[in-house]
């Protein structure tokens, strides 16, 4: 069982040494991890550019390589040679925030694991929903360790469907007051953005996405509610996201090329 | 009517300047767009560093604002207050090469669209299966942008439904030997990447994703099935990303937290 850990904070990032010593009691672990922080990076193919590796230390010695591509680059690079031997199973995290409704696409942490998915390979991405403000060394990371290894032990066992991803999210609170576990949907997350706009000491505006930190409902059955209840939440993603509820009605529109109002533009009909 | 216009490639594509003449006959139309190419870059929301916006112009002499943002960035720009007036559609593209199957969390012409759906807006993002090889201002977009205004029209007809949008792939060809429309379900993507390992000219390493552009299953009823047979496919895309079908199953795992293998680490118990 080879194991690959990764995550979207960097190759030094407390969270992710956490990771990789939870997988190890499973087998072999590899860890490729960017070496810097791509938090909200999104999913990323890095082609127009090459990737730099260079080797790096966890802090308890573990061996590691730091890539300045994505978390997704990451497992790309692994998966298409860097690494001699192939990979069984993917993790990534700890991430020192959680991942929760919307939040899927745009974090690095979970994108890496889709890119595993992409790839055949069984993934999990771990967040923790850690405290706000708080520096990220100054975070516990082993109650959500726990969780990670027990998580991994069950996939597993079982195994994860193929084009489909584990999304897991952990409550911050030592592991005797974790709740249990709670499979659940993507919940609904509140968006609370601000934008500030400001001048720059030559008179020219630049803008900040600002704003409060987002909220979310916490409707019972959605990672969003299980973490307000103290569980864990454990959230199957998949890689297909067409919306099959809406494909018969939107095929009942009145699809017709003939009847398409030709657009302005190099035929100068409009 | 106030339209958003955005892409991926920049807003000097010719992509771009054919999607925002093809919705000029449905009113206000304001573009704002990234001021480089940003394919392949996920769904990003900029949090760590401040944002620029600068006045642009189109070809045809269409004002627009270019930003050092992402595609979704420029969504969220927009959305929060740079344009004096609220916006009610949100429209992404001609990206000049298709999207389909998981390309989709890749892409910044969806996720500008993913963007505009978290923001509560009816948005679609517009991709042509352009000739590979050839230079984007080579491409022809007139067709597409006439498939665009169809697609829109409809659109604003019947609505797009809450947390979704449409992505839309047009076939290259003649917009008379375009065969019809197909709504579809996302398709597999069969991507063929290859990792290509270089020594710099200090004798360092670096790393090439290289290999052969990505083919698709063109199984009936997909994206990839309606391109290859000339039908420009419609896919509606869903931002629940849960796979509701494992869910009771995963929830029969034996999950508990008592059983839970202790990770090493800072219990010292493994």
């Amino acid at each position: 069982m080879h194991i690959l850990v990764t995550n979207d904070d960097g190759v030094m990032a407390p969270g992710l040494l956490a990771l990789a010593q939870a997988m190890q009691s499973f087998g072999q672990v590899s860890v490729v991890a960017p070496d810097h922080n791509w938090s909200i990076s999104g999913h990323v193919k890095t082609l127009n550019r090459p990737l730099r590796v260079v080797e790096a230390t966890l802090a308890d010695g573990t061996p590691a390589l730091a890539s300045d591509g994505a978390p997704s680059d990451c497992v790309a690079l692994a998966v298409l040679g860097l690494l001699p031997e192939p990979i069984d199973f993917v993790v990534s995290g700890i991430n020192p925030v959680p991942n929760l409704g919307h939040d899927l696409t745009y974090s690095g942490t979970v994108t890496a694991a889709m890119e595993a998915a992409i790839w055949g390979l069984p993934a999990v991405a771990f967040s923790l929903d850690g405290p706000e403000g708080e520096h990220m060394s100054e975070i516990d990371y082993s109650p959500a360790a726990r969780v990670a290894a027990e998580v991994v032990s069950l996939a597993l066992k079982h195994g994860i469907a193929s084009q489909t991803l584990l999304s897991v999210n952990i409550p911050y609170r030592p592991y005797e007051q974790l709740h249990g576990f709670q499979v659940t949907r993507q919940g609904l997350r509140i968006y609370r953005d601000a934008l500030i706009k400001r001048t720059d000491p030559r008179g020219k505006p630049y803008y900040w996405i600002g704003g409060d930190a987002p909220t979310g409902v916490p409707e019972e059955g959605t990672d969003i509610g299980a973490l307000q209840a103290g569980l864990v939440s454990i959230t199957p993603v998949q890689l297909d996201l067409t919306a099959h509820q809406l494909v018969a009605d939107i095929a009942a529109w009145e699809w017709s090329l003939a009847e398409a109002p030709a657009a302005p533009g190099k035929d100068g009909s409009a």
